[in-house]
């Protein structure tokens, strides 16, 4: 095809009544489609994990060690393991939550806040002014939280390596307020891009002019592979340490795209020190989040070779998905230069970049044909887009 | 049994050779027994909501309607149908939350740190001094609570019929740093006493220095009866709408000492301007709870009388407990006036009352021959019991 910009004004009228005639058949089709950001798990996927239901939770005698009774503040040890395995870190670095770590993100947030963390000299809140950076396109929820808290984001655009470290490291190195990052360091929200190695050590061995610079690694899709091949992320945990800022990261993951989306396990990891400062008020918050289904999704799951192979089940779904959306856009829009996309192999997400001022109308022009996108701009803080 | 006050030296020391003699004896049987005050329900009990786990999960051809996916931020409207009739509120003025209501109180307060609430200045955490009404003896997590949140504990006194209301009215009137009270209004922890129509009506309708006061209501033990006969508590949302204040009240309750105490499911209610406020917060913490453990708890027990019918198991094993302590307290205790204890007839404590400064002795000595009491102290703000 060729581009669009040497079309002259004769074709394009002649390509607009001819796509409109085609969008006229579109909506005749009575179309009702979602393909909504963090969309939901079809019912195909739900299927993969009704096994969980099945598993048969032990009673013990002893009431102290009974599934169904109070206690265990950091979780089951079998599920801290599992999740160990999961993010690359010892069990115990491992906190269990209950079904959401968006939740466990907010709280760490939260707490911050309201006690500041390790290496603060006083709450959060009492700071003249926070600020976060978040690489852009990114996560619409990490950004709720930043605006409920009144943490004013700075937008860091993303590269194919990750966020561009050279305006991180030098933002980072001026500005005290700046009291951290977010990252969704494998197959991103929504670029589905994997951080580089050296990404992930410079991020843990820059220089902050806040003490209590943190990391929030939000590894949401650690085992999402779409196809055999998968991407490698280095250790932040490790990297961390090796760079003498042991504090400085909190992982957080969650099993919801792995099993039961609106009840599954949460889990996140961070260093010793982070990891009883965190305790000591989670204690005075919970006895303890819900056992069974902690044990429950160990039981189905079983180990690391069981989450993978789980996760093959989930692929052979959704890929089909992915590379029938990836073929219609080659198809319709290869060679025009008037839309860039990504080809993921991992993750929930395939982002879409059309021509500046455009996206609105491509969204609304997609619902009014009954196929739902994720609203433009909600990938950016405060909705917007900055213009290119 | 004659008083101790009217012994003879002489008598006294031959009576504290026998009862030494005793403490040997009961060393000697190595007992090993836990009455610590939220002691875990025991096996028998957890054992009554076995069912819960056989619940069959129905699976839905809507995504967006199945109990394992995402949303329903609220709760299921047929687990706010349960909570309402249980805490006598309409099902939208519910929210359900994870299994821990005690988590919910943490957040309401948090929330209110960070962002105040309904008739806020400014966020609690921007006040010079923040005050908070204990009556006492209460529940340490509480305490707890206000401790983490430097929010300072007045103890006021309980009665009867509840706290004093006379002192609480005079303080509240004047101080505008108060801005709530703590109260387990039912069969309360740990006296056991249920709150008077007229306290209830009083706490609704007391002016208040701070325009934003606000009730914490804990109604852990609402369908805790042990015995046939139940008191009656006057409805609190009722009595601070008649009064004008509708905001003032935040009800919490739970499933864990009805089915599983670690893995049941938590309400609140309150007023729907707290509401709205409340899920404005809530929406950017978590996309909503675990609606298969939800479905589950309806699924088990269906209506009222479902759990009036459950409550009744659990009293049949617990009752001869409670009268077993009550029986020996008395046959050993009665008359010398050196104890005194409460007699409940719901919830899950007996508060027992000895000479002043001889608690923590009492406790170290029943540890000593293998019986596991609550701290002295412990149901004091800052683990100080004042003296009498």
């Amino acid at each position: 095809m060729a581009l669009y910009s040497n079309y002259s004004e004769e074709s394009l009228t002649a390509l607009r009544v001819e796509l409109e005639q085609q969008l006229a058949l579109y909506k005749s089709e009575n179309l009702d489609l979602n393909m909504a950001r963090g969309g939901k798990p079809c019912t195909q996927q739900l299927d993969l994990s009704n096994g969980l239901l099945d598993i048969t939770i032990p009673y013990e005698t002893d009431p102290n060690k009974d599934y169904r009774n109070y206690g265990t503040l950091e979780g089951l040890e079998e599920t801290r393991q599992l999740f160990a395995d999961i993010l690359e870190v010892k069990p115990e670095e491992v906190i269990i939550g209950g079904n959401s770590s968006l939740n466990m993100m907010y709280s760490t947030l939260a707490k911050a806040m309201l006690f500041g963390t390790i290496g603060s000299e006083r709450p959060w809140a009492q700071e003249d002014k926070l600020k976060f950076l978040c690489p852009v396109p990114g996560y619409d929820r990490h950004f709720s939280i930043c605006e409920l808290l009144d943490i004013e984001m700075i937008s860091v655009p993303m590269t194919q390596d990750g966020p561009d470290m050279d305006l991180v490291e030098s933002l980072v190195r001026e500005d005290a307020s700046i009291k951290g990052i977010w990252c969704v360091p494998k197959y991103s929200n929504p670029t589905g891009i994997t951080y580089s190695d050296d990404v992930v050590k410079r991020l843990a061995s820059m220089e902050t002019a806040a003490k209590d610079f943190r990391i929030m690694w939000d590894n949401a899709y650690v085992v999402h592979d779409l196809y055999d091949e998968s991407t490698s992320l280095y250790n932040i945990m490790e990297a961390c340490r090796d760079a003498g800022n042991d504090n400085r990261p909190y992982l957080y993951t969650s099993m919801s795209k792995v099993t039961f989306a609106g009840a599954a396990v949460a889990a996140m990891a961070t260093s010793k020190a982070n990891h009883e400062f965190t305790l000591r008020i989670m204690g005075v918050q919970t006895i303890g989040s819900d056992k069974i289904n902690q044990f429950r999704h160990v039981e189905f799951l079983k180990d690391m070779a069981g989450v993978k192979n789980h996760m093959k089940k989930h692929a052979e779904i959704i890929r089909p998905k992915f590379n029938k959306v990836l073929s219609i856009l080659s198809k319709e829009l290869d060679g025009l230069d008037i839309a860039n996309w990504s080809k993921p192999i991992g993750g929930y997400f395939i982002n879409l970049d059309v021509m500046q001022g455009c996206a609105k109308e491509v969204v609304a022009t997609a619902e009014s044909v009954g196929l739902k996108l994720t609203p433009a701009g909600a990938t950016y803080p405060y909705k917007k887009r900055p213009k290119r």
